[in-house]
């Protein structure tokens, strides 16, 4: 019964937000797929391959043993009394779940926790990021969060108070940050990546931009970094890095680091490097756990008053969600060497691995081998976003469609292959320019007839619309 | 590095909000608690009783055995292929597993899913709600979240355009309701409950509040009613919530809903009704799996272009936690009559409902006892929201020391007993009131000595204060 609610009486900041990686594109593909399952046959082809979003295990990356191992001990630690326990489970994943149990007041993984969440899971993580990093980390500082998202949403809450408050995001960039910016009703202030030199940071583009914003009275109060980047692919150099954190200190501004992807690199020649010391970043994985809604948010350099905010926002929503508190920790602290599951997770872990690096790699040159398309290296993340120089009579084709060129690329290649990406349009793009993202993360096995779907679509589109 | 972030450049919005639930006494407590870990003997008690929240796992309530064997063997499928692990879980639990992989794609349980949960224990969730009310019920309508807090977020987001939109809330509230009308920038309307006939809601005073609203210029836009009650633990009658729902057919209101309770009766002249043909509802209850976040929000009566606005603001945080959607689907779905599991079910459940009213009446009748008090009955939810006259003398006490009354009171509580409640000041009450929120949690064995604990802290308060 809301009668009287329509769209035009919506929050206008919602009716503004967009999240192009769930939009329209997906909705037509999850009715396509189910028009495979009622009328099978009626499609040119007989599955929907989701490439839009970071999603490994729906494309059937399989988890980590010992985590799911601790996972399910945790969740039901009766088995933790019962003899034939021992012929299920590895004997480093058993006394694991008793630790971490023991981390857990009362034994209780169904008890709301501290809205920080757990104390001694929080523990782990912080020792988990001083050995990654050499330096220390505090357990008080962490927060524990349903994946990603929440951890964005707090800090956009936190920093915008109206429309005149601006975060610098780039260009392109993963669009929770232009959605949870609209939300909360800021102003997004584009930087761009650099496509011509791998979706290079240049600080120079930052400043020119932030005075842009400034001279239009933005109070430019964050900066959004991601890397390994998202949609991009590319992975930051430390004296870039550098250069991005000084600006930051003299600009006053919020740095805010998104390094979910940190553990996915696939060249030899870049390693991940935090910007924790200066810092706040988050962290999850080639695990691909998505589903689990685990995630941490480490805060540094806040004043008391400040972060006691923080906290407030962070009760108001209790804690997050225990199975995934767990996994956090588990991922920050993995089996090490002389452990009884350490062989069999580091052969899964360098497994996946390598397999994401040869299929980036695959799909890259298969992009590159296609008529007007350049894609840069996938340095790291699940991403490529290769640039697409339509025809004329595409573009045109597409507006009279009332679509983005792009949109109308990825909506085609979807009706006619069952391939789903996102449209560059989704991200962001230099105004002219058309890409998509396409996640690496189809099956080893499925990359071939991915590529070769994907060519004989794109062959067809160009001879339909070529100049 | 965030030296230009400070309280006072902070979103007002965020600064404005309150939670008492986990404010100030519940920080104390923690404190406390370390250090009674640090300097054990160094407090008048050995430990802290935190009977400010609804937390029943962390006071030692146990799980239901057939939902944590179905999320142990969901979170570790490979489980299934082993000939022991029919030792170490029931026929049912098994089965039910194996039914609920076989919704899952891929039967990935560490994937993203559908942004409004998995559509097989959609689902089931739905033919829940339909036995449960007799009427048709549509897994498009429901929405899985992470807990009861993320839906009254998204909820207020939609309807809060600015300060002149305001929700009817219920005072008492539970304080998610003041805190996210404050986060999102809107008013909220208050309508009191009259104590004096156990937390009755007058139609009366509801059309009185509304017009006043509507006279400052205030746009309502939805009526918050909890039932059964919290913290005011009452259970409304049918003809009562009949008069609700045409009060806000009439004024054009939405109706939220806030069922999650609905399990917990305490008295046997009541009977939970959902407002579900005209509303929506949200659901978990008894087994307080509150750490899993777990949760649903049932949405009907929108137009379409409303729902797809619902739609995208939940796929911007992409989906719920599984183990949560997994878990509201078996709560909505337990064993029946016939399953292996149905006896050990029935026995836990029932045996958790009864220990609960048991309780609930030994504490309610303990604080008819105490000079000052007067407790109406918890019919359901898990609270008792007892009145304190307090003397005048403690008043001006509080005064001095900068606090509320009942403020002053709870922590004077804490520092005697070691027992966390919440002051009645952090839900609203009638100005010139004083109460307390005290779950009825505390394991039945240890009942007596919070009653004794509590009862002498309170002779000792009024022999110091008597006027």
């Amino acid at each position: 019964m809301a009668a009287s609610i329509a769209v035009e009486n919506l929050n206008p900041k919602v009716l503004k937000c967009e999240y192009a990686v769930r939009g329209e594109i997906v909705i037509h593909a999850q009715r396509l797929q189910q028009q495979l399952q009622t009328q099978p046959g009626s499609l040119p082809f007989d599955e929907i391959l989701y490439c839009n979003i970071g999603n490994p295990q729906s494309l059937g990356q399989l988890p980590v043993t010992f985590f799911r191992e601790v996972l399910a001990l945790c969740d039901h630690p009766c088995l933790l009394e019962k003899e034939e326990t021992k012929l299920l489970f590895s004997a480093d994943a058993i006394s694991r779940a008793e630790q971490i149990l023991a981390t857990i007041p009362g034994r209780a993984t169904g008890a709301y926790s501290h809205s920080q969440g757990i104390n001694g899971l929080r523990n782990a993580i912080a020792a988990g990021i001083a050995s990654r990093d050499g330096c220390p980390a505090n357990a008080d500082d962490i927060f524990l969060t349903d994946g990603a998202s929440p951890g964005v949403h707090m800090m956009m809450q936190l920093l915008i108070r109206n429309e005149k408050d601006g975060i610098l995001c780039p260009i392109p960039q993963y669009p929770l940050y232009s959605a949870s910016i609209a939300l909360h009703g800021g102003a997004l202030v584009p930087y761009y990546l650099d496509e011509s030199t791998g979706w290079g940071l240049e600080i120079s583009d930052l400043k020119k931009q932030l005075e842009d914003a400034r001279s239009r009275g933005i109070d430019v109060r964050a900066l959004v970094v991601i890397n390994p980047g998202n949609p991009t692919g590319q992975v930051l150099a430390k004296d870039n890095q550098c250069d991005i954190v000084k600006f930051c200190k003299n600009e006053g501004l919020v740095l805010l680091a998104d390094e979910v992807y940190q553990e996915n690199i696939y060249v030899d020649n870049k390693t991940f490097n935090s910007f924790k010391k200066i810092a706040r970043s988050m962290g999850y994985g080639y695990y691909g756990e998505c589903g689990k809604r685990g995630g941490y948010m480490e805060i540094t350099g806040f004043s008391a008053p400040v972060r006691e905010q923080i906290y407030k926002i962070a009760s108001v929503n209790l804690c997050s969600n225990i199975t995934g508190q767990i996994l956090a920790s588990l991922i920050m602290n993995p089996p090490k060497v002389g452990d009884e599951s350490y062989a069999s997770y580091k052969a899964e872990k360098d497994g996946i691995l390598q397999s994401l690096a040869r299929r980036a790699k695959a799909l890259e040159d298969a992009f590159n081998n296609l008529e007007g398309f350049t894609c840069n290296k996938a340095e790291g993340a699940m991403y490529l976003f290769p640039q697409i120089k339509l025809p004329q009579k595409a573009i045109e084709a597409a507006k009279a469609a009332k679509k983005a060129p792009d949109a109308f690329y990825a909506l085609r290649l979807l009706e006619s292959t069952g391939i789903v990406v996102v449209p560059g349009s989704g991200f962001g793009q230099v105004p002219g320019t058309w890409h998509v993202r396409c996640t690496i993360l189809p099956q080893e096995d499925k990359i071939p007839a991915v590529i070769t779907r994907f060519k004989a679509f794109h062959e067809a589109f160009m001879a339909e619309y070529r100049d």
